[in-house]
């Protein structure tokens, strides 16, 4: 039997790859919006149930030829003091009173990652993307041969060898500036390296392809990537601010103006990067090292806080340039994108032969 | 009069810029190797007296034809807290008596900031570049009827900005993974933005030739960031293992490993990336703001440590990417970068329109 060729970024006719937003921003529309217009179009499995992938994976596909893919987490570790979680559950009841709720109760589970990847694997998804860790070669080598690319976020040089050790077929190099969760193996030591530096250092130390994400606005960034040897770029809060995503008014709010980004575990249990808000100010502190136990703790609190459009008490991921986003559908976005990283691209070699 | 044309890095053979680094490493050869291969070599005036800055002016100048830069250190805020640093420095104590020193005198100065200017002004030097803030605008004013071209070192938007009308001539737009100092303005607030992610937002927000730093090692990283709209790519750690550099035994030993890096206040007072080493670890969370005070009090045991080659009692400035330092003559260096970027440039160009 011959090998099924598996899709590479370097195929794509624009080199933007969306970012998978879980919670809310990652939609259907807005994958197939970006493989339309030539990118690779992203879906979020993660905090869905496993039905709820199978059904947005075919309402893409129904939508679109084109291929797009599927981002899971990978198996969290163990929690190391599980007594701090209740801790802090108990610290979060004057907010969560304020917003007539309860904390929820502190759960340890993988986020139904198995059933993922046979719902993944069952449909032949071009790419499946891990974070928080590399999958076992097993897993991997099952994907590829049902047709799947996998690719896997590196944080950190050692991250970078040890994906491409486990097979993974392309990296996704994120830099310190990304919104949303740091991809970290471990959230003990999540890497704080920024995008440039980390893709010099994983391309000297990795012969895969890199997906460069962090930070990346404009066609100016993606031009960046792509001369620091990415074979794309991958953009989250670009598309943010697009009709297309699932992105709740106050988040769209909070994205138009410019307040600093921080990292925070304060949601989660795991560091990521959000528009830094009272909550973050007030429980970043007390905040321990436990996900997803702790994503479950808050997650009543940001429900109800969302509903009231509360953008001080809920997540608002965002990387480090989002002020850069602008409100537009998102296949026009690809197509500037692509044109601007051309002109870029024309600009600098022009400044470097003029010398 | 006709105003005298002031020095643009965009006339740069290469676009490489020497970042200037302090304490050591930048010698007059290494601004020499540096301005003769086409790049432009910078002389730091920080911990020099304003003798030794005319003589190291001189002795360049003797030697090459071509521009070059020096940097100076923008006078430093008050201390908020004096007792603090005399708490630090008794908690030192134990470290210096192991050294056979005593800690030295804390002192708050400004490095002869005034004599340095009017040495540089006096001396014709194409390039003045600040760093801890912006000079007053009469300043400014005075170094360019001198015919010296200001650079400002800005590591936030708000820094850029201020800046920009301040009547800058350029910005060095200094990303987190930068080695040494941040040049923030204000270090109760280091900036903390990636360098591309700070490119972007700094050429949306001022109108300014950028000169981009933080963690570029490569011709890769040099095309990364003229593709970012930088007009030329500034780097310190990439020259600190060529000979011509005045780099200590033990600190190129350090820069021949992979340790990773971290920001400190220990070694200074001000925030700071080196390789994280043992007096990091014991010192940093006692550590208070207060620069130039701390610098002088930690002063006498790096002196002995350097002496002894101790590298885990001295600082260790790197960027980030630093593992990627090669040992190579300077000149050698930039041609090698300035190559590499054009291969760069054209791969990805390459690759933009093959899609």
């Amino acid at each position: 039997m011959t090998p099924v060729p598996r899709f590479s970024a370097s195929q794509l006719r624009e080199p933007i790859v969306l970012a998978p937003m879980g919670g809310g921003p990652s939609t259907p529309e807005l994958a197939v919006a970006v493989s339309e217009a030539g990118g690779l179009g992203f879906l979020a499995a993660g905090y869905r149930t496993p039905a709820q992938v199978r059904q947005e994976i075919r309402e893409v596909r129904r939508r679109t030829e084109r291929p797009f893919g599927v981002s899971v987490f990978a198996t969290p570790a163990a929690i190391a003091d599980p007594a701090a979680v209740d801790r802090y559950a108990a610290s979060l009841q004057a907010d969560a009173a304020r917003l007539g709720v309860e904390p929820g109760e502190p759960r340890h589970d993988d986020d139904a990652l198995d059933e993922k990847l046979a719902v993944a694997a069952e449909e032949g998804v071009a790419v499946l993307s891990f974070t928080f860790g590399s999958p076992g070669k097993d897993v991997v080598e099952r994907l590829q041969r049902a047709g799947t690319a996998v690719w896997v976020t590196a944080t950190t040089v050692e991250e970078a060898v040890a994906a491409a050790a486990g097979g993974a077929d392309a990296l996704v190099v994120q830099g310190v500036e990304a919104g949303g969760h740091r991809g970290s193996f471990q959230d003990e030591r999540p890497g704080d390296i920024g995008l440039l530096a980390l893709l010099q250092l994983v391309g000297a130390a990795a012969d895969l392809p890199l997906v460069a994400t962090g930070g990346i606005m404009t066609g100016r960034g993606v031009a960046a990537v792509l001369a620091a040897g990415a074979v794309a770029a991958q953009l989250g809060s670009a598309f943010m601010r697009t009709p297309e995503a699932g992105t709740t008014p106050a988040h769209r709010t909070a994205l138009a103006g410019d307040r600093p980004t921080a990292l925070t575990r304060a949601f989660t249990g795991r560091s990521a990067r959000g528009i830094a808000n009272r909550f973050m100010a007030e429980h970043e502190a007390e905040a321990p090292r436990g996900y997803p136990d702790v994503h479950h703790v808050t997650a009543p609190l940001r429900a109800a806080a969302r509903e009231r459009g509360e953008a001080e008490a809920v997540n608002l991921w965002a990387g480090q340039a989002y002020p850069l986003a602008a409100e537009l559908p998102a296949g026009e976005l690809v197509r500037r994108l692509g044109e601007e990283a051309r002109a870029a691209l024309r600009a600098a070699a022009a400044r470097l032969n003029s010398g």
